[in-house]
């Protein structure tokens, strides 16, 4: 197979009239697929039907604090969930803070928590001069729509295979004291799938902040998120909690985690980890805030997972699900592009995201060639604070949701966009 | 029964010792109940049951919008719940937000984003040199813990028979542009059980702000929270929703209920009501702070309330449960203080809670007494701004928890001290 990068005009050219002819198949056929976000698919929302209709309640509502979880009370959770979610983040129930059904919605309430009241006495960031936050790109977009919409400045920090450039890191966290925080998926990132290396965690965890005030916000979105049962296959990332305390930084970071993709997308439950004076600080916010979260949903995953081995075992039919997708994806792009010397890949163990980089200049149009042609890809530059990719090349590919025949259709459609869009860029 | 009020202080002093005889006895009895906070008792919690394991789920998970409640997706609500929160609130769903499982959390919010990003482009309260709220005294101790958490200054409404004195109401919107908030509970008041007259009503929806960014608050806890079958014994409220758009000002009104206290207390569903105008700006907020609520939840209430008849039907059996404690209260009340001249309460027909007026500087020694002989009240000063009541009176009796022979004994006690508080200040 000959590159195209390498292919003359001519050749370039003659590529270019089939492809056009096999987009317009494609644009006629009505396709309707959607790769844009990472929601799980009918048949994963499936294997928790027992959470909705069929746990064993008979064994009564009460805590084993007392507490019934009908009732008000226990504003931070009840025990059984706090230790579920410690167990599944391997830290101590202490360290956690159970909340509602959204790890995001946490996420924002932190930001705003330090914008209105401040962190630790601190001024409130909404009161300071300038505030900053570093982004490890490509990441989250609704982590910088959070950042974007307090008015806080991001700065681009750049992946590497082993996690964000550390350097930089260091950088502006130790010299900076507007700098106030950093965006982190450490494990199976998205959109890439890089697990930060152990080297790494220690650096973030030897930080030493110009700012009082300084957090890492560690979003362990895809904690127990494997798409392998081969355990050469699944990452394994060092406790950020413990390698902070470690480091004589217990304070430092914020860790975030829910069951979105372990039990329902928008009816799982989430939570915080971090040290207890953390807490306790959001312990006083919380008790303002709210009179407390859902603790029947609380309860009903305790029911239903029980402990992290029962996390685990749930996650392996996920991982059966999701696999099989994963591969068509990656298959496509091996098959179809990488030979041709167009873009490039990381191949993930876990997580919900294939991130294609795609050649410099094309990834808008590659996007919305897709979207005409029937298959929505997530925004080109959403993984970029301001949505603004300098190279426009990433594309977030999310294979979870259609049904493996369908993502072979779409990932046909989307090979035929690269190359549509990488030619007509290049004659 | 000779008064109180009319003894001289040597009957005093006999009446004195007998009741602390009594109240030694109450001490040695080792009470333990709680009439602190308006929490359901555990048989109104059995009433939901069928919620938890036992509703008809066979018809499947997809919404008449077509979506699946168990994924992401619908951030402002299923449409069927918003249907059924809007017959509840006598609105049309255009005017419903569906939230999670506390409109507290719902009412923090709108603070906060006025606070931070301000009201229809107005500048944020939190750039405001003052930002001022109007708080009905007695009122609910968690709106003013709201108020003063974001050090917003709260000025004192008295309340009448008939709603919030409305002179004064009128005099601090239409004149002071700094005013930016009331507090309003418009039925079955927490904790006097008052409920707005028409004419106040009308009074609030005429109101002619001088601030652009002034809203009314209108927390509907109790719309459906009758007391008695007898729909003359039935409080009803003028729509606040329809009166505002007579009135030509349809964005001066956020309104907020919840079923906390119709299904269960911290697992139930919320929603905010207002014009489509505030709910789109409602809409951009919510896009960046969560990734939806709990619509699994949604569903179910749905699917155990069904619509407005439903929920009349189901409130009944909270009301068989609630107006014999309610009527032990009252009964004390009646028989053992207001005929010795000690104290005066009103007579509510709904809401969760009996507001008595004690003797004029008394209501912290009686809390504190009545603690001390193992029953726990709301502390007295709650129902006020900064916990502080000029007249050290108002006590909140909630009768909800215990059962009714606990209740009864409870009451005792709180006689005993309500006596003996007025004794010990007067000899």
């Amino acid at each position: 197979m000959k590159k195209y990068t390498e292919m003359s005009p001519v050749e370039l050219k003659e590529e270019l009239e089939t492809l056009r002819s096999t987009y317009k198949g494609f644009e006629e056929a009505g396709f309707e697929f959607n790769m844009a976000r990472g929601k799980p698919s009918p048949a994963q929302l499936d294997l928790s039907e027992d959470i909705i209709n069929n746990l064993p309640w008979d064994k009564g509502y009460l805590t084993e604090s007392g507490d019934d979880v009908r009732n008000y009370g226990l504003i931070d959770g009840i025990p059984e969930a706090k230790k579920l979610m410690a167990e599944m983040l391997e830290c101590d129930p202490l360290q956690v803070v159970v909340f509602g059904n959204a790890s995001l919605n946490i996420m924002y309430d932190v930001v705003d928590w330090a914008f209105v009241f401040g962190i630790d006495g601190e001024k409130p960031w909404g009161r300071q001069e300038s505030v900053k936050f570093l982004c490890p790109v490509p990441g989250y977009d609704r982590h910088f729509s959070i950042t974007e919409g307090f008015g806080i400045e991001m700065i681009n920090i750049p992946m590497t295979g082993s996690g964000p450039d550390m350097d930089m890191v260091e950088k502006y966290v130790n010299n900076d004291p507007t700098v106030k925080g950093i965006w982190c998926v450490p494990k199976y990132s998205n959109p890439q799938g890089i697990s930060y290396s152990d080297e790494t965690v220690r650096r973030f965890a030897a930080l030493t902040p110009a700012a009082k005030d300084f957090r890492i916000f560690w979003d362990n979105a895809y904690c127990v998120h494997h798409l392998y049962d081969d355990e050469s296959r699944q990452d394994r990332i060092l406790n950020i909690l413990a390698e902070c305390e470690k480091a004589g930084h217990p304070d430092m970071v914020y860790q975030f985690a829910s069951t979105s993709k372990i039990t329902f997308a928008g009816s799982g439950i989430s939570c915080m980890s971090s040290s207890v004076k953390n807490l306790d600080e959001i312990r006083t916010h919380l008790s303002i805030q709210t009179i407390g979260y859902d603790k029947i949903n609380q309860w009903r995953h305790v029911k239903f997972l029980k402990n992290r081995a029962g996390i685990e075992e749930h996650m392996k039919k996920h991982a059966d699900i999701l696999r099989p997708k994963f591969e068509v994806v990656m298959k496509k792009l091996d098959e179809e592009l990488i030979p041709l010397g167009l873009g490039s890949y990381r191949r993930p163990n876990g997580g919900y995201f294939v991130s294609y980089e795609a050649p410099a200049g094309t990834a808008k149009d590659i996007v919305g060639k897709a979207k005409a042609a029937g298959v929505v890809m997530t925004g080109a530059g959403a993984p970029f604070p301001y949505k603004k990719d300098p190279d426009d090349s990433v594309i977030r590919i999310a294979p979870s949701y259609p049904e493996v025949d369908e993502l072979e259709k779409a990932m046909d459609v989307f090979v035929c966009c690269v190359k549509l869009a990488y030619i007509e860029k290049h004659i």
